[in-house]
């Protein structure tokens, strides 16, 4: 891996995550290959190095990554004993599966998190009736059950208050998280990039705001928080990527509770939607920094270029395409940046995101919503 | 061509340029071709759609053209012939044959633009030993001589000051061009954006800086520029492009006089290496801006996002590669913006461009200008 030469990078899963790395690997001159299920995936459309397999195939996950340098991921979903078994071999993983584990069982972070003394909602570990039970209890009746694995965008999350709202998920035998339900003001993200030997670049502390689980609008840097409890997040998440020893990108979804205190919510170790407003709002866009960071590469600046930027994602559509939304958008608004994902359109599905720069937040946040509903809706009234 | 889908556009030519446009297209989804010569050209190497083929071979660029719904250019080498006979069946090129051939033709531009009124160097057309004669009493002995057809990057140019300097290009039996020596304190580019219908967008204008007739250094905005004199130079790229009907990127190159008048010197109808900087510095690059005016989409707004932008080309290197070096430029500024173009070294190859934004302009040069010092050099020790 080591010597002139860029390794060549293979990124697993063929979604937007892994579109959104091939710009920068363009300008970069990084050699990225991409593992896909189709040909019609969102990278594999884009990628001039596209290898056909699913992710938890382990001959086409092994294939894959014997063809490349350093192996990284589009989503957390490769099984973690695949991951092993890859790195047993010889294969640069990054993150690696030791890191990675966190990133895909909610219990394991959980576990991992409270021993090292990170902030978190109270958590019961899952497995009986009587976990469920204690955990009811203990927290008043009102809890979050969540799939330690599997689940992403609000799949595998359900509210409980008493046992039979769970007895479907219990008798599937698969061990769960049951959280606090948290009495949050409004959801963060802090983002960072970690090298291999350790250098490290935070990102400025954004706002999502979801919509039926799904994120719907980030803003950055995250309105009216107090500078000490940005630092403090800048500093979690810091300090979570050298404890877990990530490599890449590393998001901390993080709950704000009314009183100010943050707790982490989950993790994710790639690129992440609560940074999409990097590509244009900050010196060095989360794609361009997690490549650096899995090439080993020094890290970037991750200075904002705009007072606030507002990012809103375009979700489904009530036309064929986004084509004709695209062109009303972009002709009501020449400052609004578009970015679209090559998917096909089905409701509710992540298509693409825009990203409005102002100095007034209110002004950027019309924009960039007003943007988002032109192109889903093709409606020139404005949300 | 209308409709929702967005149109198929074809780039002839695989070099850096082209390369350029396709992050701008995966972002926008829009779906772009190119026509290299060779599969290792810098855009072929990033290409999902390319044809091998000669861009002055008919057969192979006509081709090209039935392939897609729209051609647009990655150079201006295109014969202008092959492409009226493209445009007579029905093929969309933009820019066209009419506007296309006065920045292939310096003496079609001469003419076109002095009939027009717009200011112009003097001039002579230079066919025989007479016409030389004459130019040269008329200018005072001292002229540039220049190749209608065909030069770039300092080729195809040459200074006068007898008749003998110039003998054996005058026993070629091509026209020449000779233009009186400008005594001319800087180069200036205002560069503009033209859609099918008329829609029209400025650049802010910059100054550059050649080495051995290569561009170097751009600087953006152009410093010490009256505000009137950059107002002028603004207004004349929008009505050169309106004039002669221009449609995507025209960059013109203008003389700055030391009494502040402009005079043109050359058109180019594409990105050009003077709007490299908008690629990190403004809110719409002139590569994504080209994709929009071709594919008839709105037009992007073109504010600067920092005070000062600096470029610098990577011009050859003393390296195997650029892989070290960039390592080392990214290492000592973070907030560097690199782009290397896939080419191998030869000396004096543009083979890449560093990028520094900032709020202080000598900062900002004296940063860009150590970057690409040691991308190329290796050297750690900065100019």
């Amino acid at each position: 891996m080591e010597g002139a030469r860029s390794p060549r990078i293979g990124v697993i899963g063929g979604g937007q995550l892994a579109r959104m790395m091939i710009p920068a690997a363009i300008e970069l001159d990084l050699d990225l290959h991409v593992l896909a299920t189709t040909p019609d995936e969102s990278a594999a459309r884009v990628s001039t190095h596209v290898m056909l397999g699913r992710h938890d195939d382990p001959e086409a996950v092994t294939a894959f990554a014997r063809s490349v340098d350093v192996v990284t991921f589009d989503h957390e979903h490769v099984p973690t004993g695949l991951l092993h078994a890859l790195e047993h071999e010889g294969v640069v993983v990054r993150p690696g599966p030791n890191a990675l584990v966190y990133a895909q069982d909610k219990l394991a972070m959980r576990a991992r998190l409270s021993e090292l003394g990170h902030p978190c909602p109270r958590w019961w570990r899952v497995e009986t009736e009587a976990d469920l039970e204690t955990a009811l209890r203990e927290s008043g009746g009102d809890l979050i059950l969540k799939t330690a694995r599997g689940g992403y965008d609000g799949h595998g999350v359900m509210r409980v208050e008493a046992l039979e709202d769970a007895r479907e998920w219990l008798e599937r035998g698969q061990p769960l998280l049951a959280e606090e339900r948290v009495p949050f003001v409004r959801e963060l993200s802090a983002q960072v990039a970690r090298r291999p030997g350790g250098e490290i670049a935070t990102y400025p502390v954004t706002e999502s705001e979801q919509k039926d689980g799904v994120c719907f609008r980030v803003s950055a840097p995250a309105p009216n928080l107090a500078p000490e409890v940005a630092e403090q997040a800048r500093a979690l998440a810091a300090n979570i990527a050298s404890d877990l020893e990530v490599v890449g990108m590393l998001a901390v979804e993080l709950f704000e509770y009314p009183d100010g205190r943050i707790a982490v919510n989950e993790l994710a170790m790639r690129p992440h939607n609560t940074g999409h407003w990097s590509m244009d709002g900050c010196v060095t866009s989360q794609f361009e920094q997690h490549l650096r960071a899995v090439a080993d590469l020094p890290l970037g600046d991750t200075t904002p270029t705009a007072a606030w930027t507002v990012m809103v994602n375009t979700l489904g559509s009530t036309r064929e395409n986004l084509a004709e939304g695209a062109r009303e958008a972009l002709a009501s608004d020449p400052g609004i940046k578009l970015h679209l994902y090559g998917k096909s359109v089905r409701a509710g599905r992540k298509l693409g995101h825009v990203t409005a720069l102002g100095s007034d937040l209110e002004e950027t946040e019309r924009r960039a919503r007003a943007a988002a509903h032109t192109i889903v809706t093709g409606d020139e009234s404005k949300e």
